[in-house]
């Protein structure tokens, strides 16, 4: 390999993310130095993507550059916090200056896009695997933990899930008959989740909780409900699906498949009763890409009513060390 | 595999680090929460170790845990700060309860030992794989960066370079015919390497600049006077040697080794002529473990000293994209 990790650096790296002048040291010395914005709290989020495990051999560089950024972002988004600065851990099986062109160009993308310096990290020779950590603030105390819910509390979730799960059967070939458009969106949906970051910090106002959807919603749900010591309720005829996911499996399979598909990103809120006239009015859902999918109860467990009666949905998630 | 990631979680990493009464959130929700310290600057370091390249694959699992964190604990501790919290990336081949067991005890152990909480992370499944990224404080402005040297800053080491590049020949088999006591030592200081974190926050006070060693000293050296616009001189008499690493290759053999191996850990400083004095009455190098090993000087480049003539010390260091 043509490259030292030094030449890498200069190369890929000191120029990927936002500049800010909050970082009076990033790449290049030992360690990074941040500036913390003054009363707020740092928020601090890590996650590694594995090849062949969340993301194909053969997927777009610029598409993991990105979703190795975004899977983050959306854990910050999740706490209605600013994100501000990643870390990056690299391994590669060698100097692909191709890839590495478009991996550097879908994370700094995303990353000036949200405001997001990348201040340091490391590269290392091994099987392609990417572990980013992102830190945030914001204002204390913590406004959207999972653990905020109340039963009564109604639940929503942003976006369409399920679009990701079927992008990803795209690209794997496990689905096929597709209009041009709809193969489009849904391959997008996948490839270049968008974390839901704005919403996320207005979120703090309203949201008595919040998940970031990223082993589907059912299961997400659960754990939202679990962690603030309530059960939840998901109408299945309200859980949001595109229409170009209608289109490529049927009415019924989308909801399935928004309730137990992977690798959305989106938030999954709960707001208190009283509190939800002023969030429809102050960020109408149309314009916030958000609906209202079910309730929390104080009855433990996940339920899905369809037409009045419990359903069966057998997946409830994803899991890596299960599946 | 058995387990879910929540029960890895629960099992083997909620308690494992430090606790502290600064992370309001830690291990178990879309991020975590943190109170830096008011007044302080943030510091970050992450450092990736793959199977095969950074440890043997049958190394140690206690080992392993501890290596991830250390090599990060000692990038803090180039920069004289106190470490305070770290997250984990790690990508199993599959749940060996007996590894994850001894890899986060040895984890857990050095997080104790430092006060360093574990505050979050990511469990994956793939090839064994393992990023820790660890945030620390320092007080502003930063005292110890690699770029404040000056000419005749006088150059010191921590420890006994050299150690571990003979513990990991040794564990590899490339290395024999040791006494048992030498072999034990040379073996401990691969496996389990000291970041000299308290070293390094007293060193703020004298130090003009610092860097982590660990792809070799004199590479490092050369990286820390280069990024303060110096050249190195290296005294090659006084480099330090353990006296196992001379019994196992002897005198020659071991500088050079002290000079170009890695795997170290140790940290690389720079004072000002004038503070050298007070440097080794307040801090004396038999006590804290450094040494005096040579000079910065204008002429850019690194030159080792032997007997007065200049040594062609082929290998400079470590490179893991050259090797």
């Amino acid at each position: 390999m043509a490259l030292t990790e030094r030449a890498l650096i200069e190369r890929y790296f000191r120029e990927c993310g936002a500049r800010r002048s909050d970082v009076p040291l990033g790449v290049g010395d030992d360690a990074s130095l941040i500036d913390v914005p003054p009363g707020m709290q740092l928020v601090a989020a890590l996650d590694t993507l594995v090849s062949g495990v969340h993301f194909l051999p053969h997927s777009p560089a610029s598409s993991v550059g990105h979703r190795a950024l975004a899977v983050n972002l959306s854990d910050i988004a999740a706490m209605g916090a600013q994100p501000a600065w990643a870390l990056l851990g690299l391994t590669l099986p060698g100097v692909d200056e191709t890839w590495l062109e478009a991996f550097t160009s879908g994370l700094g993308a995303l990353a000036r896009k949200h405001n997001v310096a990348l201040v340091g990290g490391d590269t290392t020779s091994g099987p392609l695997c990417i572990t980013v950590q992102v830190l945030g603030y914001a204002p204390k105390p913590p406004a959207m933990l999972r653990s905020g819910g109340l039963p009564g509390d109604v639940l929503f979730v942003t976006g369409t899930p399920g679009d990701a799960a079927a992008g990803l059967a795209l690209e794997k070939g496990e689905l096929s008959g597709l209009t041009e458009d709809a193969a489009a969106w849904l391959r997008g949906r996948f490839l270049y989740p968008t974390p839901r970051i704005e919403l996320g910090i207005k979120l703090r106002e309203y949201a008595s909780a919040c998940i970031d959807v990223s082993d589907g919603l059912l299961g997400d749900a659960g754990k939202l409900a679990e962690a603030s010591r309530c059960g939840v309720v998901i109408d299945f005829e309200h859980v949001p699906v595109s229409s170009h996911l209608v289109s490529a499996v049927g009415d019924a399979r989308a909801r399935e498949l928004a309730l137990t598909g992977g690798d959305d990103y989106e938030l999954c809120f709960a707001v208190r009763p009283e509190k939800v006239d002023r969030l429809t009015r102050e960020l109408p859902p149309g314009q916030w890409n958000y609906r209202r999918i079910g309730v929390l109860r104080s009855e433990p467990g996940s339920v899905v009513l369809r037409g009045g009666t419990v359903m069966d949905v057998s997946h409830s998630g994803f899991d890596h060390f299960a599946r």
